[in-house]
């Protein structure tokens, strides 16, 4: 399964012995490869490339390969501003066997190897920044295994959640995480995803019960041991969370079994002004002090629902905003109602405004899923970027007013939208991706806002990962003891590094 | 931090060439080590041992070295039927840098060190198979950064979970995870621990925000970063969960922090007698179907509610039993009943007999807790020994229908208790540990239930880990494959298999 290390290889035992230097190295700008060397590994790899081709073919078919200019393009980029880096060939598998059939062939002639879902990630995560073999899982698209009365299915990574709700529908079930894009279930688990509900029903991290992995070399492994799916386990080490969020650098994902929740007998949803930030998050930490078991708590500031507005036909006012949703039994939801609205109003909220048939809750949500693309609509032509930090609930409001500050000050737009409950918020930056010095502008915001959350006990990522882009970040958040131990575990499980090389772990010359 | 692997070590690779073979040298026979051999063995380390004691009480003090037979007899064993195996030394360390300094005595000295907290544990965690040191961790007794609007709060190993619920009292919070036994937090976060309020608030896997370990060569790591507690996050990969169940085999927890829940305003308790085990297991189902948000629901068969009675003066009538407790505000847990009573009536449960002052309900639920003494006492002189299958709910009835009879055909003692929310039970086996027949017999039952779960899609251990009785069981659970990935993950983190060694994987010769 596992190659062993070459036994000359001095890197692992070379990085040891400089473990203080490597926070210095960080700060350090980066030192570009030559331009004749990246040309020469290129060509040397497209020859590779041809080589494999028809063994390729071979295991997914002739349609199941391919090279063509716009495919490449498409499977190289996610719905973020980094550049695309087109793959050399994209496969496109349609079993578990095929894809440790093709990985087998990457392992042997050292090819990277990319996995991709829907392409709806925020951190650059599907680039072949190396190059390689784009692995499109989308002919997946199996449901397998539901067990209704155990509250579990099995779904392959051309599942996405849509099409799992879809079809549990006349079920009575319902998987509730939400990251807002219709995203591969696989993928979701990949980037330990999560978004409006996690408040209420957990992150994926919570909602992955085994998981089937092509490791690198081909190797088929159930994280959980094959078809297991109990509610909990003490079993050995927790494999299922080592690849849960590990974004393609361990492995495929190729099956993912998850837990299920009944739909509730009721769902009411409801909007709230406020009159500052404050106010706001401070209903939001009273109402989950209150132990109500609220499902949705999402933050919008003045920016953010004036572009809703504008976007989706809305007319709410122009002040910081919360979004809320109540799930339970119609008694139950009247109780959270009436507590949530004691709470908001000794806040200063103002009345509720209510969404409770299905069509108007489904608009609303809309609109709040839409909030992407109303803070690109803020400037056509432009790109949006989302930030993603995620602090302790009650440095929320510190952190939100020190961040509207720093982008007024710096003249940058950036709507704030949130899954406050989480203490995670995000601010949509709209940038003119042709314009270097606003590029870099934002950067450099965004590397402040995610120092910030840091000194304030939380993360630079609540839910997109780290990918390309918080490499750094990452380093300064865990402390070099942690990524040398994050290292270890990748040249364990893929000593060659193949699996999506250039993700979450910054190279060793960096 | 890691050493790095001897460049002529051959074990991994030459493990690596046989996989295929590793199914079948499990079922083999153990080859016993020679008598000579250990004797050699132990007499070496006896010199080293020695030879550090100077070292260990430099760094801990006079006190805090000890090796006195009672002492040394102490930490060698938990609470379950493993024989007790004594450590060579005991050590107290009073601070995480003490811990350290002591692990980097036993790294250079190659000494095994075995982390002890309070010795509740069910699986011969404990044990010092190997000699060596044991890490007593009952001085570092801290409760430190307590954050009560962000719902969280950091413990030092010796903090149990009884301390910090006294501690909490005031603050209107509390840490739910319940395992019965008045466990060590970071205990109960090294094997993964869980208990009767996980159907509702989850296990230690869902409950700890970060954990400060002390790696075998004394490094010290915090696996989401110094001092960082967000609610979520994606930033790398799950450190946090890759300890969480490790059993002590890949580092010393020395602080963990937990996610804290506020108490319930209002919390009833509730008893109900069922004429047969599916009616019992059926209403479990629909209760959790119906999306009552149940604290706890615990069965009880009609051999332990039997002794429960006798052991703790009781008088529920003789049948399978559900104990049931609810949380919420008062007309949640109002409907929570009536939901719940409507089901259980609608399968022939008898009327409830309820718990509602706090006095009732602490004796209601330590008459549950006792359940272990309970069963020890149907056979006075002998012990207890807890078999911790669990499989998803629509298998229990089953599972146990065939277990008791499993029971019965083979005229054995063992009273059925179980988290069945979740799918988990105990059969709490009684048998004389002075009869080597019985004690064989009760190995091979136990063997046949985790078979049993294991074939309906379970596992082996719901809550109690591996430790040194479900090896075997380990590798049938997962395949060879996973097993090789923690063995790969083991050697990463623990080249000189210094941390709890023969614990959870079992060494490489058998």
């Amino acid at each position: 399964m596992l190659a062993a290390p070459p036994l000359g290889d001095r890197r692992w035992s070379t990085m040891l012995l400089r473990p203080l230097l490597l926070r210095p190295l960080l700060l350090r700008p980066r030192p570009l490869p030559r331009r004749r060397d990246i040309h020469a590994e290129n060509t040397a790899r497209a020859a590779v490339v041809d080589s494999v081709l028809s063994a390729f073919r071979s295991i997914c078919g002739e349609d199941g390969v391919s090279m063509g200019g716009a495919v490449r393009e498409q499977h190289g980029r996610d719905e973020s501003v980094h550049r695309c880096r087109p793959p050399d060939v994209v496969v496109f598998p349609r079993c578990v066997e095929e894809v440790s059939a093709l990985a087998k062939v990457c392992h042997k002639h050292r090819l990277p190897i990319i996995p991709f879902g829907t392409g709806t990630g925020l951190e650059g995560g599907v680039g072949a920044v190396k190059g390689g073999v784009s692995f499109s899982l989308r002919n997946m698209e199996q449901i397998l295994d539901l067990h209704q009365e155990d509250f579990d299915v099995t779904v392959e990574p051309g599942v996405t959640r849509k099409t799992l709700n879809a079809y549990l529908r006349d079920t009575g079930l319902w998987f509730p995480v939400d990251p807002g894009a219709d995203a591969s279930l696989c993928g979701m688990a990949a980037t330990s995803a999560s978004g409006t509900n996690a408040v209420r029903y957990g992150t994926m991290r919570e909602n992955v019960v085994n998981l089937e992995v092509v490791l690198a070399d081909g190797t088929i492994i159930h994280t959980a041991g094959k078809g297991r799916r109990p509610r909990k386990t003490s079993a050995g080490y927790n494999l299922t969370n080592l690849f849960v969020g590990s974004e393609g650098t361990l492995g495929i994902i190729t099956k993912t079994t998850l837990r299920l929740y009944g739909i509730p007998e009721a769902m009411v949803s409801a909007v709230c002004s406020f009159p500052s930030v404050q106010a706001a998050v401070d209903s939001t930490v009273q109402i989950l002090q209150a132990g109500v078991p609220i499902a949705r708590i999402e933050f919008l500031d003045d920016v953010m629902i004036d572009a809703c507005n504008k976007f989706s036909s809305l007319s709410y006012p122009v002040t910081p905003t919360l979004f809320l949703e109540f799930h339970g039994s119609e008694r139950s939801v009247e109780e959270q109602v009436s507590t949530t609205a004691d709470i908001t109003q000794s806040n200063g909220g103002a009345d509720f405004q209510w969404a409770q048939d299905v069509e108007t809750r489904n608009q609303l949500w809309k609109a709040r899923h839409d909030a992407w693309y109303a803070a690109q609509a803020l400037r056509p032509g432009c790109k949006a970027y989302a930030t993603d930090v995620c602090v302790p609930l009650s440095r929320l409001p510190q952190i939100i007013v020190e961040t509207k500050k720093d982008l007024i000050e710096n003249k940058l737009t950036g709507p704030i939208a949130g899954h406050v409950g989480d203490g995670n918020f995000h601010c949509l930056m709209v940038v003119d991706p042709n314009d270097p010095e606003e590029l870099h502008s934002v950067h450099l915001f965004s590397e402040r806002l995610a120092r910030r959350a840091l000194a304030m006990d939380g993360t630079c990522t609540g839910e997109h990962g780290v990918g390309l882009g918080k490499r750094a970040l990452l380093c300064e958040e865990v402390g070099p003891m942690a990524i040398q131990l994050m290292q270890g575990l990748k040249d364990t499980l893929d000593p060659n590094n193949l699996m999506n090389p250039g993700k979450i772990l910054l190279p060793r010359e960096m």
